[in-house]
């Protein structure tokens, strides 16, 4: 089976976990029973959907379609084997299949006959929702539809979705119509008429959205579209294919489905009410405590509450109203203290006017860009670990307790052997991450 | 005016911003409408008190009774002018209140025919409070009786504080009797009777007190009594004192009193929502967040509820049930990992197996202990102002951007010209407090 999953943007929803440059479907959240290690107790979205896709098809060929910043983060969670189709800019749903498609096909070296599953990479699922992905992708591979469609059985009416109305209430039936996200009434209307969610995930042949990319995309192959992909209009693929395309069918589904957005769904899937240090009194009652600060949170007398702590800030809130949280998020004005990295993290742990700390941790096997900085010098401090540093040329077998300064100006770089800590001091009028030259060593 | 403030021990009601080492009566927290420069935004509850009765009586002779792990922030809030009478470790408030009476007497000179007042640190009051604590003194500095007290007018029943009932119902009136804290039916039968509160405000003779303490503790002066101090036996100023007392007399007060030990009566006292950076939607109601972390907290849909976070932990609690946190907060085992010194402020930023990181500041004119350490390497990397560095007698000028390095068993001291501070790497397989030889220069 090939699949590609769309890993959408930066989001403020799941704030202060998520952030500019950490997006929801990184956050480790999830308890993963199949884990033997102590250290892997929590996966991400992205992880989960991952290695249920590898449970229910060890082959399965995995593209992830995303954007730039999230390519570190992909690697770092999920190992160097999954395929990524990195788009150079954010351009709707349409572009980034077409773009992922022309990976595939000029890339991977993917048939034109085969077929290919689009899913979105956050839903929360279990197995079945991937076995019925696999029929999906078999029934597109045999043919059965230029289109196939999940229909997922409504649980009740929502404004959230969309509705796909089938021409018949078999498991595999015609599309009739689909209908935009309706109200209440209207969305019971929809269910009264068999209705089904529409649950964004599209199977296909290659051949099938190659053709229909170059219908409206005037390129060669993948890596011509890649270059002017920031030319191409915004669009969905709801717009450009599905609405003009008669001959689409629906798989229906009927297992556990949830959509991970806001706080108050994500908790409703978690299976622990605390995650990192947190204690909760006797009467406390539906309170969820995600945790990634290194000191305790005490909860009192709560109900209905998300309490969410990391270096970005702290959230305190009514399950319910988690839902408005974008626009206080939006307002404040913060830098990114924390980021999870193909090489590492890196965390601020102290911020002055001339001065920065930060915790760097680097994989082992792993190394930094070779780079220096024009307005800054700064200090290593190796707390842990052993490795090598390279300034000006000069390389330097480094362990614990080393020190190495590198005024402004210096190139430098760091390659860990074992995992390695350190303290990084930055001390400078104006220090911006922007401030940064690469070089080749 | 003589008046000694008992200052007293560890708190955790208060937990974060109250810990081992640091007492709720340190914790700036109370808007200073007098302070002029915004640094100073917000006072401390010994900050307050100090403030307000220095502005009754810009002359009176204030002495702070309290141990000696108090001394260095009483230093740093309240400068070098307030004497200290240091207790060597805590024996309640007969011994405490004897010492001091001794210090008074036997260090600052003060006359045993002067009254001296004793008055708790940490109520909450106004002006008229120590008015009438002035009115106290002069009551007992003219001999009106061998004890004065100050009786609080109740605003209700309550099973919080012992009472006096007065012999008559004028502003200055005879004893009659004392009573325990009662249950609420009969706190009311005592309110009913005219009974007060007793605030904990004593005034005498220093000669009364001091004969009191000869006849039950055998010592000749001060430095006597000091050094015997932890062989006292632990008794109240009640039952060693007043139960025994005749001739007393109770000067009512009617004005604004809150005693303040837990988080419900603490933000009931304060005058904004939100110290620090906080942001409250608009559906949240009496919420209270103090806030010493820098990064911001997002309080959503919340009623009668206290946030407050420092970075020993967090608290989330309904402000009724914040009086019951004690045995929680017990249960954390935790080192501290913030304390005001009087050379300046340390604040843990990072904690590794076998490294701990500090930001040391340092203010201008201060030092460190010269000292060295058996089990840890250390590094400083000082990020802001200038001073000198002694490094096994090697004297050094500092600035910014400079980094020291002392291996362990090495001698080292910083001297502050302007303030510093300084970025501290320990590196070691056991770091301990306790791991500290300190040396004279």
């Amino acid at each position: 089976m090939n699949i590609v999953l769309l890993s959408g943007g930066s989001g403020k929803r799941l704030w202060p976990l998520s952030n500019e440059i950490r997006s929801k479907q990184f956050i480790k959240i999830f308890k993963n029973d199949a884990a033997a290690d102590s250290e892997d107790k929590y996966e991400s979205m992205v992880q989960r959907v991952y290695r249920q896709i590898k449970a229910t098809d060890k082959d399965a060929v995995v593209t992830i379609a995303t954007s730039k910043s999230q390519v570190s983060a992909i690697h770092n969670q999920l190992g160097e084997d999954v395929g990524v189709s990195v788009e150079p800019c954010r351009r709707d749903t349409f572009p980034a299949i077409a773009l992922a498609a022309a990976y595939l096909h000029d890339v991977q070296g993917v048939s034109e006959d085969e077929a290919v599953v689009i899913c979105p990479v956050d839903p929360y699922v279990e197995a079945d929702y991937f076995e019925t992905i696999k029929k999906l992708w078999e029934l597109a591979d045999k043919g059965t539809a230029n289109l196939m469609l999940m229909g997922i059985n409504p649980t009740g009416p929502s404004e959230k979705y969309g509705y796909i109305i089938p021409a018949a209430k078999d498991e595999i039936s015609k599309v009739s119509t689909f209908k935009e996200k309706p109200d209440m009434a209207t969305a019971q209307k929809y269910i009264d008429e068999g209705g089904l969610w529409n649950g964004g995930v599209f199977a296909f042949k290659l051949s099938y959205v190659l053709n229909r990319a170059h219908e409206l995309i005037d390129f060669d192959d993948y890596a011509d579209l890649f270059s002017k992909y920031e030319t191409l209009t915004k669009i969905s693929f709801d717009y450009a294919v599905v609405e003009h395309e008669d001959d689409i069918a629906v798989l229906r589904f009927s297992g556990r489905w949830q959509d991970i957005g806001t706080w108050n769904t994500l908790t409703e899937a978690m299976d622990e009410n605390v995650i990192g240090e947190g204690i909760l009194n006797e009467s406390c009652e539906n309170v969820h405590v995600i945790n990634e600060m290194g000191v305790p949170i005490l909860v009192m007398g709560m109900k209905n509450v998300v309490v969410s702590a990391s270096t970005d800030g702290i959230l305190v809130s009514d399950k319910e109203q988690s839902t408005e949280i974008k626009p206080f998020v939006d307002a404040i004005d913060q830098q990114v203290m924390f980021a999870e990295k193909s090489w590492g993290t890196y965390k601020v742990i102290d911020v002055e006017e001339e001065s920065l700390t930060i915790k760097v941790t680097l994989k082992a096997g792993q190394r930094m860009n070779y780079h220096s900085h024009d307005r800054r010098d700064e200090v290593w401090n190796i707390i842990s670990g052993t490795g090598k540093t390279i300034v000006d040329g000069m390389e330097q077998q480094v362990k614990a307790g080393d020190v190495i300064t590198m005024a402004a100006g210096c190139k430098h770089t760091v390659i860990a052997e074992t995992e390695l800590q350190i303290i990084e001091v930055q001390l400078g009028k104006d220090i911006r991450v922007s401030d940064k030259h690469k070089y080749k060593l």
